[in-house]
C-alpha cells in the first residue's frame, strides 16, 4: 500500500502529463484525466494485474478505456508506469501525424491499448466480450492459465448510449462477476450538466439488470481502494459510481465542461500548478514519483513467472487457443462439404450452406465462438458442436446475444480482443445498421470478427422493405478494411468462409440468401473467392459482353448466358463474391476477368458503385416491398428476361 | 363499459382475422396477435381516441405498433373498426403484391398506420417523439387543440434493443407522462424463452429511469382496464407489463416460440377454432361483434366534433402548424444571408454557415424543433430563439437529446410524424452511424427530418480515425430517399437548408466542415443546389477536363484550376452539393454540366461511386489519422498539387 502522500504527487504526474501534452499539442480533453486521475493512480499502482515488460501477457487484466476522449490519463499511465514502446516524446508528440499517442488511443499503437475507444459506449460493452472470453478460458484452461479482471473506465456518455445498456444487460444476465467499471460520474457532458438531458438513476439500473454497484469519492484514496477490493471479491459485475470533479485542480474550469475538449492554456495550467503544488516545468517529473510509477515493472513479476511456467507445461492446446492460429487440416471438412457439393449438385440457400459449413467448421477450430441476435433459427448459426454459455457453466463455444446487435458486434469485437476465440455472430442482413458503428471499429482495428448475415437481398419477401436490405453491399463496399462476400452458392460460401478464417487482420462479411440457390461452381480446385471475381461461365468463342453478377443473381446471369447465345450472342459470365478482393488483385488479372467486351452488371441491390466496372448496371435503387420473393424479382427486373433485353441494348441488337 | 363475453368475441375476431390472413398468405406472425388482441380490444373499444370517419384527425391517439411484426393485429383493428380505406379483401391480401397490409405496417398505406415498424425499438422510440410532439404543441395551444395519449405495444425485443434505453430515459426525464406503453411480456423470443438471453428486471429498470410501471394478467379484462385508468391519471410516463400467452388459443403452439414467425398451419387451427369455441369460417365474423366494434365509429365522435368547432376557432397560427406548410416568405432571411455573403466574401467553416442559417430560419419557421446529441456546441445547432423544453416547460423548440444518437434519430422521426413540427439534430457525421437504422426508417417512410451532421472529413484532424468519416457519404448516397448534401461554402450551406426544409417527403443530411471554407459562389439569383450539381467555375475557352468536387475540396478545385490555366490547361470545375439531386436531371442537363472531356473527381472520403461520373477519383480509401487536419490533407493527397498532376496525368501532359 502506498502512502497517501506519494499516491497523490503520482496522481498529479498524471495529470501534469496529460494537461502539458494538450497544452502542447493544442487539442485534446484534459477534464478526464485530471479528474480520474485518483482512481486511476490507485488501480494501476496498487491492483492491475499488468507486467510493462510483458505488455501483451495473455492473462494480464484487461483495460477499457471506453471514454476514449481521455487519452492521455492512459498514455501518462503507461509512459509513468515504464512501458518500453512509448517515450516522454511520444507524450509530447502528443496528437501529431504518425505519432503512437494519437487522439483517442488506437489499438495496435501501443502494445498496452487493449482496444480502440472514442466513439462513446464501445469500449465498455467491448469489455463485456473480453470478460466473457476470460470466462471461457478460464472454464476450459483453469485459473493457472486465464484468470484476469477486466477493468472499464467509462463516462455519462457511455451509459447514456443504447448500446452500453445492450451490454451491461448481457453482462448481468451471464453474471461476470470479474468484470469492473468504474463510472466517472462528474455530472458533466459537452452540452452542461448530466442533469440537463438525463434524470436516470444509474445504480439502480445497473441493479435492476443484475449488477453489484457502489458509489464513491473517486478523489478519496481509501475509497477507490475498498470499492476495487469489493468489487474484485462480488458475485457479479461491479459498477462503481466515482464521484469526481472533472478537470480536477484546474482552479477556474474544474466542474464545467469547459475543461472537457479543450487544452487548458496557459494562465489555467499555470494557476493549476500553483493550486496543487506542483513545481515542475512541463514534462518535468520529480524522481520519486516517477520511481514509485516504475515500481509497476516489477510489481507482477511472481505471477508473470508462475504463469509463464503453467503456460509451458500446459502443452500445445492452450498455446494454439492463445496464438490465434487456425489448426492445421482445419479446413478438411470444407474441402470435403465442397467435393460433394460438387458430387451432388446442391442446391440449398446460402444461409443452409453456411450452416453446413459450420458443421465442419466448429468441430475443427476450437476456439470458435457463435451466437445470433435472437435469429439462430433464421441465420442458421446454431450447430452441432456448439454449447451455449450461460452465468452457471462458461465451459462452451456459443453465446445467445438476445435482441441485441450492437451489443453483440461490440462483444465480438471484444472476443477477438481478447484473444484465444474466434467469434462469429448472426442477424438479418438489414439489422447489420444496428451494429455498424461496431463493426467500423473492427474494421479500424484490424481484427478477425466474421458477421453472418442472412436474408441479404429482396428475397426476403413478405416481410417487406424494412427487412430487405438494399443499400448494405454498398455501404459496407465503401468502408475501409472490411470483406464483404456475397456467395453464389454452397462452394462459393465454404470459400468465403475459409477466407474470412484465414483473414487474421480484417472482418468478414457473409451476406447470405434466404432462399435456395442451384450449385453453380463445377470445380474446386482452387479457392477462387479469393480472387473476389472470376469468370465462372466463360463465352463459347468470343465474348461479346460480360455480366458481372453477385450472389443470388449469378444463376440468372447463367440463364441468360444460355438464352442469349441462342440468340447468337456470345456472352461472359464473371462471378464476384467479393468486390474488396477483385479490387486487390493485379491490374491484368482484373483486366482479364473483365476483358474488353461491354460490361454489365446485375445484383438485387443498389447499384451505387457498380460502374467502376460495368457501363450498365442493373439493380435496385429504391427500397422494396412486401410480396412473395419471385413476384418482387419480376417486379424489380432482376430475371433473365430484363437482363437479356439489357445486354441487347449495350449491344445495340435489341 | 362492454361486457366480458362481448370482449371476448371483439377480442377473438382479431385474433381469427389474424390466424386466417397468416394462413392464406402462408406467411406471418401469428403469436403476437393471438397473445396481446385482449389488451388491443379493451384499448380500442374503450379507451383510444380514434375516429375512423377522420383517420387522421391531429388530436387523435397516437398508436405506435412498435413490435411490427404483429401487423395483422392492427390490420384487424382497423378493418373491425370500420376504417374505410381497408376492406376484408385487403386483409386477406396479406403480404401480397401492392397490398395495403404489407408483412409489417407502412406509414402511408393506410391512413390509421401512424408509423412503419418491425425494426425492432425502432417504434417505442419514435412514440417518445411522438409524445414529446404533442406537449410541445399542447403547451403552444392548449389542450382544446392538442391534448392526446400515445399508446405503445411493444415486445420483448423493442425493451432489449438499446435504443429503446436511450428513448425511455429520455421520456423519463421530460417526464411524458401521456404515453403509455403496453409490454408485451410472454417471455418468448425466436430462439426461445427470454431467461436464456436476459435476466434484466424491466420494471425495476423503467422505474430507475422515472417511470411508473404496472405489471398485470393480459388476458383479464378488468386488469387491462383499470391499468388504462391508471396509466391514464399518472404523473410519469407509464410501462404496462401485460403477462401474456404468445399464440394464446392455439391448443399445442401457445407459449412457444413456434407461433412467433409462422402460420398456424389448418390443424392446428382448426383445433384453435375449437378451443375458443369460434364457430365461423374463415374471415367470417359474428355480426354482433362486428357490431360492437363498428361502434368505434362513433364512439368519439362528440370530442372530434368538439376539437373540430376549436380548430376552426383558433385560426391560422394552428392551422399553419398541423399543415406542415412553410410560412409565407419563411426564406426572406436565408436570401438576405446569401446576399450579405457575398458581398463580404463570408469564409466561414458550413458548420457556422449552418448556425448563421438557422439564425434566420428558427424565427421564421416556428414549427422548428431543433435539438443535437450533446454536441450543440460544436455542431452549432443552438441559436437564438430557441428554447429547450423540460419536464416543467414544454413551451419550447429544442430537444438537449444526450448522448442518444439513436434516439434522436427515432425521437426525430416521431416528431415529424405525429405533424405540427420540423426536426433537425445534430451530431457529428461519423456518429450518424449510431442513428442510421432511424434514418433508414425517415427515408422509407418519407417523412421531413434533417440532419445536421459536421465534422464532415478528415478535417476533424487531431481526433483521428474514430471521429472522420470516410465511407459515410457514400453509404448515404447509396440509401433510397433521402438527401445528402455536402455544401462547398455558406450559399451552398443556405441552399441547403432551403431544399431541406422544402423537401416534405424525404429527409436530409447536411454534411459539414469543421474548418473554414472561403465564398465561392459569386451569385446567388437561383437555388444551383438544387439542381445536384452545376459548374461553379467554367473553363475560359474550351473545357479540356472537368473536375466535379464537393464540400471543402471545391476551393480545392478553384486552386488547381487556376493553376493548370497557367500551364495552358483549361478546365472546368463542377461543384456537386448533392449527387442524389443531380442524377434526377433531365440527361441533357447532366450531360451539359459534366461535358465531354475527361472528368476527374476529388472529395476527402471514400471513391466508392463517383466512378458513375468520372474516369479518374481523388478520395481516401483507408482510415483517417490523428493529425492536424492541413497535414492530413496533404497526406492523403486531397490538395491542389496531387490535383493537378492528376488532371495533368488524365491529358497525359504529366
Amino acid at each position: 500500500m502506498i502512502d497517501n502522500s506519494c499516491l497523490k504527487n503520482m496522481a498529479n504526474s498524471i495529470r501534469f502529463l496529460a494537461v502539458d501534452a494538450i497544452n502542447k499539442s493544442n487539442s485534446g480533453h484534459p477534464g478526464m484525466p485530471l479528474g480520474m486521475a485518483d482512481v486511476a493512480t490507485v488501480l494501476f499502482a496498487e491492483y492491475i494485474k499488468l507486467n510493462p515488460n510483458a505488455p501483451r501477457w495473455f492473462d494480464r487484466d484487461r483495460f477499457v478505456l471506453s471514454a476514449g476522449h481521455g487519452s492521455m490519463l492512459l498514455y501518462s499511465l503507461l509512459f509513468l508506469m515504464g512501458y518500453k514502446d512509448i517515450s516522454i516524446d511520444d507524450i509530447k508528440n502528443f496528437r501529431q501525424f504518425g505519432s503512437k499517442t494519437a487522439g483517442h488511443p488506437e489499438f495496435g499503437h501501443l502494445d498496452a491499448i487493449d482496444m480502440t475507444t472514442g466513439p462513446l459506449g464501445q469500449g465498455i460493452s467491448s469489455a463485456v466480450g473480453m470478460a466473457v472470453a476470460e470466462r471461457i478460458l478460464n472454464a476450459r484452461f483453469g485459473d493457472n492459465l486465464c484468470n484476469h479482471y477486466t477493468y472499464v473506465i467509462a463516462g455519462d456518455g457511455c451509459l447514456m448510449e443504447g448500446i452500453s445498456e445492450e451490454a451491461a444487460s448481457l453482462a448481468g444476465h451471464l453474471n461476470l462477476r470479474k468484470l469492473i467499471v468504474f463510472w466517472d460520474n462528474n455530472n458533466i457532458t459537452i452540452d452542461g450538466t448530466v442533469d440537463k438531458a438525463s434524470s436516470t438513476n444509474q445504480l439502480l439500473r445497473f441493479q435492476a439488470m443484475g449488477w453489484n454497484t457502489l458509489d464513491i469519492d473517486g478523489h478519496d484514496f481509501s475509497q477507490i481502494r475498498k470499492a476495487i477490493e469489493t468489487a474484485q471479491k462480488s458475485d457479479k459485475p461491479t459498477l462503481i459510481s466515482c464521484r469526481t470533479t472533472i478537470g480536477f485542480g484546474a482552479p477556474n474550469k474544474a466542474g464545467t465542461s469547459k475543461c472537457h475538449g479543450s487544452p487548458l492554456g496557459e494562465e489555467e495550467t499555470a494557476l493549476m500548478r500553483k493550486n496543487l503544488n506542483w513545481n515542475y516545468a512541463p514534462f518535468e517529473l520529480p524522481q520519486e514519483t516517477l520511481s514509485a510509477w516504475r515500481n509497476s515493472q516489477t510489481r507482477n513479476q511472481a505471477l508473470y513467472d508462475a504463469w509463464l511456467v503453467a503456460a509451458q507445461k500446459s502443452g500445445k492446446d492452450f498455446q494454439d487457443f492463445i496464438s490465434g492460429k487456425l489448426p492445421k487440416n482445419w479446413n478438411d471438412g470444407l474441402s470435403k462439404l465442397k467435393n460433394d457439393a460438387i458430387q451432388e449438385k446442391t442446391k440449398v440457400a446460402t444461409r443452409k450452406a453456411s450452416e453446413m459449413c459450420l458443421k465442419a467448421i466448429v468441430p475443427a477450430i476450437p476456439q470458435i465462438v457463435g451466437g445470433s441476435a435472437d435469429l439462430a433459427a433464421s441465420n442458421l448459426t446454431f450447430v452441432e458442436g456448439l454449447k451455449t454459455i450461460t452465468k452457471n457453466d462458461y465451459y462452451g463455444n456459443n453465446i445467445m446475444y438476445g435482441i441485441r446487435e450492437h451489443a453483440m458486434g461490440a462483444i465480438m469485437n471484444g472476443l477477438a480482443l481478447h484473444g484465444g476465440v474466434i467469434p462469429y455472430g448472426g442477424t438479418f442482413f438489414v439489422f447489420s445498421d444496428y451494429m455498424r458503428p461496431s463493426m467500423r471499429l473492427a474494421a479500424l482495428m484490424g481484427i478477425r470478427v466474421i458477421y453472418v448475415l442472412t436474408h441479404d437481398s429482396i428475397g426476403v419477401g413478405e416481410d417487406g422493405p424494412t427487412h430487405q436490405p438494399i443499400e448494405h453491399l454498398a455501404s459496407y463496399r465503401a468502408m475501409p478494411n472490411i470483406l464483404t462476400f456475397r456467395p453464389c452458392d454452397i462452394v462459393e460460401t465454404a470459400e468465403a468462409w475459409e477466407i474470412a478464417l484465414s483473414e487474421e487482420h480484417r472482418p468478414s462479411i457473409l451476406a447470405l440468401s434466404r432462399q435456395n440457390l442451384p450449385l453453380l461452381r463445377l470445380e474446386n480446385s482452387t479457392n477462387l473467392s479469393a480472387k473476389g471475381a472470376y469468370v465462372i461461365s466463360p463465352a463459347q468463342k468470343k465474348r461479346q459482353a460480360t455480366i458481372i453478377a453477385t450472389g443470388s443473381e449469378v444463376s440468372i446471369a447463367i440463364d441468360a448466358q444460355k438464352q442469349l447465345l441462342n440468340d447468337g450472342i456470345d456472352v461472359a459470365v464473371v462471378s464476384m463474391p467479393c468486390m474488396e478482393l477483385f479490387e486487390e488483385q493485379s491490374l491484368n488479372y482484373q483486366l482479364d476477368v473483365l476483358g474488353n467486351a461491354p460490361v454489365i452488371s446485375i445484383e438485387a441491390a443498389s447499384t451505387f458503385g457498380w460502374n467502376r466496372f460495368a457501363q450498365r448496371t442493373i439493380g435496385i435503387d429504391t427500397f422494396g416491398a412486401s410480396a412473395p420473393a419471385s413476384e418482387l424479382y419480376n417486379y424489380f427486373g432482376i430475371n433473365t428476361e430484363n437482363l437479356v433485353n439489357e445486354v441487347k441494348g449495350i449491344l445495340n441488337k435489341a
